[in-house]
């Protein structure tokens, strides 16, 4: 399932850490990023069917703070993905390191990357985490694990969730199938998002619209179903997440979206947990 | 759900958080326990079927160093519970606090309770946990919650095993259900077992035996069907876990068993996650 993993050529990445679970195995690795100048992290968990051939895969992009180890731990996505027979990414949200640029808050800097490639110093020479995950990741992947190139889905949660949506209508022909969990659908229109592109890209707004959601799908819609689930209890909804700009930039555009308010659900992984057999379940039926 | 939780007679516990979570509710309890002297914290998972009437409740012991969280974030036990209408609860692993004794080993001391009730200073004073457990948690939560006083379970992981099968063998009419992943199921032969017997109980051995799984079942089986997965990769395997001993006294005393062990997994939650879904329908099939 690694395949040529400490080959004599080279040795692209490092196994942390493998765990049999579900009857596949979920494992950690580490790899020297030249997107991002430093030693990334990712997880991944490959179901039993991969020892037969290659399988589809599915990208998880983690919200704020996160890293690999929160979707692993508290999802429980290994269950139905081994049912189902689809490998699932876990990278990190940014760059990390002593060395590395950083801020204090908990939205911006490391644990924060925003899925785009940052042009305004100090960020530029490593946050550039959309090249990160849509090339040279997703490139590695391919090369060492039993996962299929027209295969692809994308997923995430809140950050993650506007990773998901924008690199997937950035690149509908390497994602194919797409969901997401309360995302920053509008960060254009929300403090998370405005902070982020104001740092990463500048205060010139016309270089931002091409990493908003609600701004790509009105230009460029995709053929593929987009499913999300929002709690509806979540503190972040109204201000952060802002369902109805996406909603109707979706209508208007004539893209195929099923948006789900969850009564009474907040924004945590204990509302992750109960829907996402649904959400791989939608990428493994448009895969 | 919460029945009299505020009401003006007597304050029991205070809810510290609440999460709908797969259609019920995850929710984190603290009280003070005279049993341990100090304030302990719980969580409990209620089913939805719980609006309608008391259901049936399986109570889950951790393991060395855990809290309630680690089962609660990591087992994914809601889905299944929620399916089956089983409330879990999931207690401490042993008295807390700055003021209380304590020890720098991970095995001795705060985290590592055992489930028994400790005789020797400076431990004894809050080191109750088999009263704590079994008396004083068990009446506040059949008070407090919808959960069947004739209808509960135990069950439990590696330290939390040895905590399930002891407390069922010893009380076969309040846990009518049993069932454990990588027990400590002869602790009188494992190093784990001797340190915190020998230091929560002295070292005359003849006081050990009442808190040894593979002891008390020679002496008094029990009706009910004890399940039991190990990992065959778990490192703990022969020199904490000593299955061998286990089926060998069930077998000489006639006590029902099936004893797993699972090919390649470890001790981790990734093994607990994968196997959680046997253990409560295990449980709901014999309350």
């Amino acid at each position: 399932m690694m395949k040529g993993e400490n080959n004599e050529d080279s040795i692209l990445m490092n196994t942390l850490s493998s765990w049999k679970s579900y009857g596949g195995t979920l494992s950690v690795h580490e790899h020297d990023s030249n997107a991002c100048g430093c030693a990334m992290q990712f997880a991944v968990f490959t179901p039993p069917q991969a020892a037969n051939g290659k399988v589809p895969v599915v990208w998880y992009l983690s919200g704020l703070t996160c890293n690999w180890s929160n979707v692993m731990e508290k999802s429980g996505l290994q269950r139905v993905a081994a049912e189902l027979g689809v490998m699932v990414i876990a990278p990190d949200t940014s760059p990390r390191g002593d060395a590395l640029p950083n801020d204090e808050a908990y939205d911006l800097g490391q644990g924060a990357g925003f899925y785009i490639d940052a042009t305004e110093a100090p960020w530029a020479t490593n946050f550039q985490m959309e090249t990160y995950i849509t090339r040279e990741l997703n490139e590695l992947v391919l090369k060492e694990f039993a996962a299929d190139p027209a295969r692809q889905g994308i997923m995430g949660h809140s950050m993650g969730g506007h990773g998901a949506l924008t690199l997937h209508l950035k690149n509908p022909q390497t994602y194919k199938s797409v969901s997401a969990f309360s995302p920053i659908a509008a960060p254009m229109q929300a403090p998370w998002g405005k902070k982020a592109f104001a740092t990463y890209l500048g205060s010139d707004e016309s270089n931002w619209s091409a990493h908003d959601a609600s701004q790509l799908v009105s230009g460029s819609p995709s053929k593929a179903p987009i499913l999300v689930d929002t709690g509806g209890s979540d503190g972040f909804l109204e201000e952060q997440l802002t369902p109805d700009i996406f909603i109707a930039a979706c209508k208007a555009a004539g893209q195929s979206l099923d948006y789900r308010i969850q009564d009474g659900y907040d924004h945590s992984y204990w509302f992750i947990a109960s829907f996402i057999e649904d959400h791989l379940r939608h990428h493994a039926k448009h895969l």
